[in-house]
């Protein structure tokens, strides 16, 4: 710093670590630097030059850190924090009827979806995420949650048949949902989708108008779609053909058409969701946990689909770690096969990040680090036994960090955790919340069905 | 603590926090207490009673934890942390010939394995894991190394046909493994196993030694076996038999067996091995990784056949936490069978614990929490978002806890880690001499092979 008077001041500036771009070139640099300037990223280059061009009075030491985009969880329930662990090990339909319908339906509130969407965003900056995918009841709380920890997101009210705490009727959802459409336009952190629960639970007519609404507001459509086996033969009967077929007939099958799981996707379909830029998201815990099935992940990716990755809700994961969602899904495909060449590291973290964001329509804004992006990133720190030696980057971010490494994350240029501290959310108040809410469902269960 | 006269001084005192006991039982005690004397569990009871029972100059606060016994990883090769992520997403005879094996050939000396080693303890203590069993070169250095950072393990030096750079020859490798047995004959934590590596790589000969020495000093011997269908099917060519007929041959089916991965056991086998009272170690996340196949787990537990869970080394994972690796064996049946209700949480803990002792000959000494037994304990910090709210402490330790979130560590009453610092190990120090050896083997794989 020979010459102090000619340096550029910028809102915050990282000095030192590995940067991994995650650009189509999946650029690295050592000893490299990033420059932000209001929710953006304005130059990322070599630590030595950027020490002689640029400072900040929010100056961050990025030695011994990996430092990448911010991880994009492209499936959650965010406030079904609030039912983690409720119920495991046992059949979907158990599972459903005796656990989750019952805790939801006697449950679920405004007031849970607040403290339950604050804490998932809470343990997901913790881990890494910066974006993530919603669909669950009273979204507009999990908007203003996200909004208050300074997350960005992609949301929707679900929509189906039946009644649900929020709305009595599907008209009503879809005015729920248009409301959240209009309320949050323009906003730089939240978006809204349009979210029909899946085929087997939404009417032809409320699936119409749903692909009327996203199309009229230019939004994703997004939907639970071929999750088991039971459910494929299940849509079979009930629709006399198959479900992507029926999405085609619906006129479903476009670029902002997003469908959750997909694990029985057939090679045909997989050509046409292709052909249709129809974007999938792997959740490859929660289908091993509730037995769903394999995913045929690769075979898509190969044959060009693009596909994120999600962890779903904390009721089948049970937890929002994208870093060992990752691990999962980098190893399922490979013993699955047995083919250990199979979702490579590299690929699996490109859909943690760039891919993710274009599924949820967000590739010009984030999901990897240039210049002109929004400054979604986070630092990993490596000074641990667990992260020692490192000899590839990738590997290491998929097949050994956790999330209880990520250091310090920044989302739109904001830094909402420093050194593991969280900056735009108070921690223990939140758990406080949602301890008194679990006493409320922990009650709940023990009345009969 | 009316009557402070009156209270007995023990050795170490947790008062507060829900004890797992993994007993038989499975006995659960909230608002739990547990005193340690000398490097025993002598009482297990209320925290009421003990707060006016006891008092002692350790006195930890168990509150908001989950106290339960250490894990037991049941098979590592502790030094490869040296090669972590060295070579990942290839197929096994292009990963063991163009990286594996010439890193060691160029690598592997005392240093590298007492550095590794330290690494390894270092990393398992951080993710909770007190017991290991271990196998690979110059384990000398690993016994030391596990002394020093007062980890409980069963170890052996590795045998097979062809040299080792620690062993010319066969003969060599067992006169060593027979010093390693006389000198640490009787140690309270070091155990010696005899560990040829598998049927493909030791001859008859070299099995049958290998047997006598078990056999001599009345000690575990532990090989891998039928890790993938290449191996089943080379060794039918080889030997003329099935693996198992032959193991039953050399007279080596006996309740000392310790066999890992066994992916390809035949129901037949599973039920041999059972009346041999032969023991099985699962590897999930290196036989995913690696491409290795399923293994009858679920069956093999059916069965009544004894088994421990382990991690593999790390170059075949990348990480030592058996937390993962337990949420990985609870969902990697249920995706395979399609069956939610294989491998539930409570028998998925009992594997990494109480199973895992009787696995490597010590379930009278650790695995489950009981007055008698030694204190190998840890302490989950449970005051975390990704840990809120707790409906069942089994389905927490397995499907959301993560190796970080462990606080506190005692092994044979010695507290070896309190809030995440080490207490008898330098990581700073182990991870810089880890970085320099690194240096070395990223160096020697620019050679030609």
């Amino acid at each position: 710093m020979e010459d102090g008077a000619r340096l550029e001041t910028v809102d915050g500036l990282i000095l030192g670590g590995t940067i991994l771009c995650l650009d189509e070139a999946m650029t690295v640099i050592e000893n490299g630097a990033l420059a932000i300037v209001g929710d953006s990223i304005t130059a990322i280059g070599a630590e030595e030059d950027f020490r002689r061009k640029f400072t900040s009075p929010n100056l961050i030491d990025g030695t011994d850190t990996l430092i990448m985009p911010g991880l994009i969880n492209s499936h959650t329930h965010a406030a079904m924090t609030c039912f983690r662990g409720i119920a495991d090990d046992m059949h979907l339909m158990d599972w459903l009827t005796n656990y989750i319908f019952p805790a939801e339906s006697r449950n679920v509130d405004e007031e849970l979806a607040w403290w339950g969407s604050l804490l998932a965003c809470a343990e997901m900056i913790k881990s890494g995420t910066t974006t993530f995918c919603d669909m669950y009841i009273f979204e507009e709380e999990t908007a203003k949650a996200a909004r208050t920890a300074g997350m960005r997101c992609l949301l929707g009210e679900v929509l189906f048949d039946f009644p649900s705490p929020n709305a009595k009727t599907p008209s009503e959802g879809l005015a729920y949902t248009r409301k959240l459409l209009e309320r949050w336009s323009g906003d730089p952190l939240i978006r809204v989708a349009v979210e029909p629960h899946s085929l087997y639970t939404c009417s032809r007519t409320l699936l119409l108008q749903a692909r009327d609404l996203a199309e009229e507001f230019q939004v994703p459509l997004a939907l639970h779609l071929l999750e088991n086996l039971s459910e494929k033969k299940q849509l079979q009967k009930q629709l006399g053909q198959e479900a992507v077929s029926y999405l085609e007939e619906l006129g479903c099958l476009n670029e902002r058409l997003i469908a959750f799981h997909c694990v029985c996707l057939e090679e045909k379909e997989i050509r046409i969701f292709r052909d249709s830029g129809c974007k999938v998201v792997y959740n490859p815990e929660s289908n091993m946990k509730l037995a769903s099935g394999f995913a045929p992940v690769a075979r898509m990716i190969q044959e060009g689909v693009c596909v994120g990755l999600g962890t779903d809700g904390c009721a089948s994961n049970n937890s929002l770690d994208m870093f060992q969602e990752m691990d999962t899904a980098a190893k399922l495909e490979k013993v699955r096969h047995l083919d250990p060449t199979l979702m490579p590291a590299e690929t699996v973290v490109a859909m943690a990040t760039r891919q993710g964001a274009r599924v949820l329509g967000m590739g010009d804004v984030t999901g990897c680090l240039k210049a002109g992006k929004k400054a979604d990133l986070i630092l990993i720190d490596l000074n641990r036994p667990h992260l020692t030696p490192m000899y590839n980057p990738y590997s290491h971010l998929v097949y050994a960090v956790n999330g209880s490494d990520v250091k310090t994350v920044f989302i739109a240029g904001n830094m909402v955790m420093k050194d593991r501290k969280l900056l735009s959310l108070n921690e223990e108040e939140i758990m406080r919340q949602v301890h008194r809410i679990a006493e409320r469902v922990r009650k709940s269960l023990r009345k009969p069905a």
